[in-house]
């Protein structure tokens, strides 16, 4: 299985490494990164994304300040500011900045147990989301029926959007490892098209059958009655349930309350926000028109035409059946709110 | 302005010609079309698309049958077969067989007044189009209020997809002409970019202030609150008034039904297919994987990788707040059902 993010020990010269996801599925190429800033670059064009392994970024990136801030004798508050920059490198994604926190709150006990601390972020990631794939096909079975089940999905929450295994795209793993899963549609996703290039390229290496489809195609995929459900991970997950996910997603949320089939998010539980009260909170992300006017590296719009480019959607939480973690499944269209506290366990299923 | 399509008059080498619409904004390449074949090739290829501008290409099929089969001796049998040709070549395009069938019915009559009739469509959707965009411009300041609007439009309904000045675009036009448009959010419209590449096009070339999004952004540009209202074109309106447009569209209506604000379809009233019944007997046209998983002619997804190419969605009715055709508006969310039949004349505005 391909790792999005591992860290190299290598003494002195240790560091994190990246699979380029911007250059999948053409080239697998690995990026070394051992400086902050290149992590930051990293961040940004997307080499690396994907909530929970931009988690395992913000605490290997910790480990990697300390090492460089050892090489050039940085003050604590050039470190300070070093780790900020990693957390904050981009702004929807709570993942990121939870994961720089909790590895940098145990730094004054030194880089090994930095290191480790680290380590337990992408350990306890991917024993999340087995747990919450094995929770989310329980729930859909039980829910749409025990039947092979046809599905869509949107962006990329595999393997490589995690530290191993996948959250959305785990639990379409754990139902066709059931055999239960009939066809997966997957949402192309614009702007990077990380749909076609890396969900369907994981699902191609699963064996998982699967159709790739524009991103507009998606209403109607499930107006028309051709999946019994929809599923997506989540870059934050706000107190109420509102849900802050790839451009695009709510389009899937709407059309799965109309046509009355079950609208699922799935993340680890790292995802929720609870110091965040509801989604109009949310900072949503713009990214640069590039993104959207070029095509292949190719001007598709006339000369001096500019383009809007949200990162992100909000996800009302009226419109979402379940929300699966790996602490159990909530159902935030039925619950009254708010759906998440800090001192509040959520229910075992 | 720029024509999508023209008769050329040259005797016995009269031919239509066509801007070559996939080729935009790149390059402005003409098409001189003198077969049935070459025809059907540019409506398949989408150099020339647009319901409106495919009607008035069925009407000047005809006449180029009736050409090319004087030139070949054709049977009566082997005449209607070439314009039964033209009329199905995209079978969810009601315009292009109504433009064939229409201009087919006066071909006793000979080749001159073919070309008449034909001729007479063009020149009616010009006059319908100007028609219908006054009509829905006062509606929607009506409606929203006199002050300049925000609009967020799918695909392209201007001069391109007519024969001029447009539909969907008409209405954004004639609003600017009355300086009540403040920008117009413009999805790219996926996966063949008509949005970018033409739709831009033409607003940049009127002045008209707009933004370029991905179409999964549209639902959530809506739900944000960032447009008053949204207007799209149609391929085929049932009698009950569900409309089949581009794929995408229906993610728009569903944003603005939950928003509150109109969802407003515009087509000369050709576009209304009293015939069917509803939407959900419509045919939905099935394009070639290659479309979804090539860009910019390059292969964007992992070898063996299959896609699901619906080129129309449908709205239900319920969705729709106006359908805008030149006899008037009328409000399809607010009306029983038939909205439409062969013997009911719409209200005027």
């Amino acid at each position: 299985m391909v790792r999005a993010i591992e860290w190299v020990d290598a003494g002195a010269d240790s560091h994190i490494r990246l699979i380029d996801q911007t250059l999948l599925p053409a080239s697998e190429t690995f990026l070394e990164i051992s400086s902050v800033e290149q992590l930051i670059e990293a961040i940004q064009s997307l080499a690396v994304r994907g909530a929970p392994a931009l988690g395992a970024a913000g605490g290997y990136g910790v480990a990697l300040a300390l090492l460089e801030g050892a090489r050039h004798e940085w003050t604590e508050t050039e470190l300070d500011t070093a780790i900020d920059a990693v957390a904050l490198a981009r702004p929807t994604a709570v993942n990121l900045a939870w994961g720089a926190r909790r590895v940098a709150a145990v730094r004054a006990e030194g880089f090994d147990r930095v290191l480790a601390e680290a380590h337990a972020i992408a350990t306890e990631d991917e024993r999340a989301n087995r747990e919450l794939s094995r929770l989310g096909a329980d729930w859909l079975l039980e829910r749409v029926g025990h039947r092979p089940l046809r599905a869509v999905t949107h962006c990329n929450t595999g393997a490589l959007a995690t530290t191993a295994w996948g959250t959305a795209y785990g639990i379409l793993h754990e139902l066709h490892d059931r055999g239960m899963l009939e066809l997966v549609y997957v949402d192309e996703t614009r702007p990077l098209l990380q749909g076609t290039r890396l969900t369907s390229w994981e699902l191609h290496h699963d064996g998982i059958p699967h159709l790739v489809e524009v991103d507009g195609a998606a209403a109607s995929t499930i107006l028309r009655g051709l999946v019994d459900f929809a599923v997506i991970g989540a870059d934050r997950i706000t107190a109420d349930g509102d849900t802050a996910n790839k451009v695009g997603s709510v389009a899937l949320a709407l059309a799965c309350a109309r046509r009355g089939i079950p609208f699922v998010v799935a993340a680890p539980y790292s995802t929720i926000d609870v110091a965040t009260a509801t989604g109009d909170l949310i900072e949503i992300e713009e990214r640069g028109d590039h993104e959207v006017l070029n095509f292949g590296g190719l001007p598709v719009a006339t000369p001096g035409v500019r383009a809007f480019n949200p990162a992100f959607d909000v996800t009302p939480h009226d419109l979402i059946s379940a929300i699966v973690t790996e602490r159990g499944v909530v159902e935030p269209a039925a619950t009254e709110q708010p759906l998440f506290a800090p001192d509040v366990a959520v229910a075992d299923h």
